[in-house]
């Protein structure tokens, strides 16, 4: 229902779009943005300009160039001094890292996480680490924000971690508490990790050109990050893609939302340790240990991957004819899943997806690694500066 | 990635915005316009213009005003004059409507569908009856496309009907059986029912305003129309929101799919006759007939409805943990379901929803009742009038 932007709009909006071309493709000619976002050269050259003056991109002569002429300049994002803090939360550890504009990894730290630990006690740990690593950045950089990563249900209005089974959070304000912790005006974005690592690998990873996407994390607990028609799903209040909540068993065990026979409670972490013969066991090193001893032959850990990948594969079935997606991302623990399991995940998901639905969609583990959710966070925090790129700067 | 608009694109963004302004909400006053489009008096004034000349809206003083002064004018969209066509193609029937801008059915008809009729034979019935149809349409006015609700799965690119399990359809070519048919320049568009009718409902009816919205749409099988994040969720081919093959019960049986326990075998038309024990009843009125029983305290009926009662809380638990929707239509059979059993469904979602999911939630049915069908098919025509008003008429 929206009318037509004003000039200043444009501006801006092409601003943006320069900024956000290099900060996911890399260092591109003008040539090529000219083309690429089908504006004139002299229009590329003045948003080039505004862009190097506010230190945010720069521009060079090529070394080499094979054609006759006078070769195009070419705007490379200013990576090393343009940079966003990056945080994530797990069940078992912390992580930080500072992402310069492109998506390069710059720095990265990781903490333990003793299981209990609350926002009120997160944010100094985190803010602590923080401030050992702003000891070695530059002057003259410039930080644009902070990005947050958390296993749990975020409210997209405000930050507030509704509820994280596997944290034992509930209504935690970490972005509160961390933007006290680091006392600076900026408030950090915070969203839930599956969301973030869908929003990285769809940005600059597996999933790069593909609109329709569901990235599957686990850990203890499984949810999804959801690329609908090239935008984020995230529903109503932010809650959207708990699919770890999707009942597939109703003779199930009790889950820790307190329904019965959730898909997490089949494919987590305790099902396959449970299956396995290993209740006693947790932790993602535990659970790689199960991997392992598959892999050697242990015939008790084999039939615990094959029937937990069967339910990983049922679930999957479900998604796709939901959602009909190109490319279906195993990352976290998911990722050995499947690749200790791709035989009865594919097999179980042929059986349950409908033939139109099947066609296209592509099974991959991420490109990104377990750098996704650091990187993811940080693309929430450059948001806001591709958004507005010489407000934000 | 896209770059900022141009002049031009600017003014049929303008122009699609005004048209669509009058399309959903009716007559308004150019004073209104100039505050809900965000653009000067005079710039409404020239694109009011530009619609009137191209006959597609009107403009008059209003008849009454309390306020002194001169009175702003009034737009108005020309329902009577410009118009689309829409078909809905069900198991038991054929629908064909005259719909005209605005929303406002102009004309209607409805024809016996036998089980088991294809493309090729439907396009001559629904063109047949068109032609009946259009002795009574006056001359001077603007036919702008047709649209087509079907039961079942609808390729994006080109309409095709990958698969109609209960009209036995596979591969049928809907919209050019009927483009040769009706002879004309014109394509029509063509939809999955239950998108067609969230569409419908999501424009100019019980979900006017939300953005995250579920239709389910149910006769003899179930699928749902998704709007998230205030766009259509179509899938990577056009095949999402295939929710009736969400598998809820391993041990459940065979679907007309080739999968076993799939939510529509649970809840579908089938499954409640077996459950009131009329498995040889067939049809929306053997359905109804069973609720009519259930309401006038036939036993077997109520444990009927009851049970496919609860079938129908289970699985929207399920999605409404996997969308976080603001709102849940039940649209077709689904709704009398809903009015029948109210409490079991409930009582299955609140159990199954996690909290944070279940807060905003709103149970509906259909404000547009049986016409969202084919209100929705030439919602689908109009959005190319939208989309460039001048071109288009």
């Amino acid at each position: 229902m929206r009318a037509g932007p004003s000039q200043e709009e444009i501006r801006r909006q092409n601003l943006g779009a320069l900024l956000r071309y290099v900060h996911v493709h890399g260092a591109t000619s003008r040539a090529t943005l000219t083309t690429a976002l089908g504006l004139n050269r002299s229009t590329i050259g003045a948003l080039t300009t505004d862009l190097v003056n506010a230190g945010l991109v720069s521009e060079e002569t090529p070394k080499e160039t094979r054609r006759a002429g006078r070769p195009s300049l070419v705007v490379r994002p200013e990576s090393a001094r343009v940079y966003a803090w990056a945080f994530s939360i797990e069940v078992d550890r912390l992580r930080i890292a500072r992402i310069g504009l492109g998506g390069v990894v710059l720095d990265r730290r990781a903490l333990e996480r003793p299981r209990g630990l609350m926002a009120a006690e997160t944010a100094p740990m985190l803010a602590g680490e923080l401030k050992r690593m702003q000891q070695e950045v530059l002057p003259g950089t410039i930080c644009i924000g902070a990005g947050i990563a958390v296993c749990g249900m975020v409210r997209r209005d405000d930050g507030m971690v509704r509820l994280g089974p596997h944290t034992g959070w509930v209504d935690e304000p970490i972005v509160d508490a961390l933007a006290t912790e680091l006392g600076t005006g900026t408030t950090p974005t915070v969203g839930n990790v599956a969301d973030v690592c869908a929003f990285a690998e769809y940005t600059r990873g597996a999933a790069a050109g593909c609109n329709n996407v569901i990235y599957l994390y686990g850990d203890v607990g499984v949810g999804a990050g959801i690329i609908a028609g090239g935008r984020r799903l995230t529903g109503h209040g932010g809650y959207g893609g708990e699919v770890g909540h999707m009942v597939v068993n109703r003779d199930g065990v009790r889950c820790a939302c307190g329904s019965r026979g959730c898909w997490e409670s089949e494919i987590g972490e305790y099902a396959l340790l449970r299956a396995a013969g290993r209740p006693e066991a947790h932790g993602r090193e535990a659970v790689l240990a199960v991997f392992d001893a598959a892999d050697r032959g242990d015939a008790r850990a084999q039939a615990a991957v094959r029937q937990i990948g069967d339910w990983l594969g049922f679930g999957v079935g479900n998604l796709v004819n939901i959602f009909n997606p190109e490319m279906v991302i195993f990352g976290g623990t998911m990722r050995d899943l499947y690749l200790a399991a791709a035989a009865q995940i594919r097999s179980r998901l042929n059986s349950i997806g409908l033939s139109a639905c099947l066609e296209h969609v592509r099974l991959r583990t991420p490109k990104l690694g377990d750098d996704a959710a650091l990187i993811g966070a940080a693309e929430l925090a450059f948001e806001r500066l591709l958004a507005d790129p010489l407000d934000a700067a």
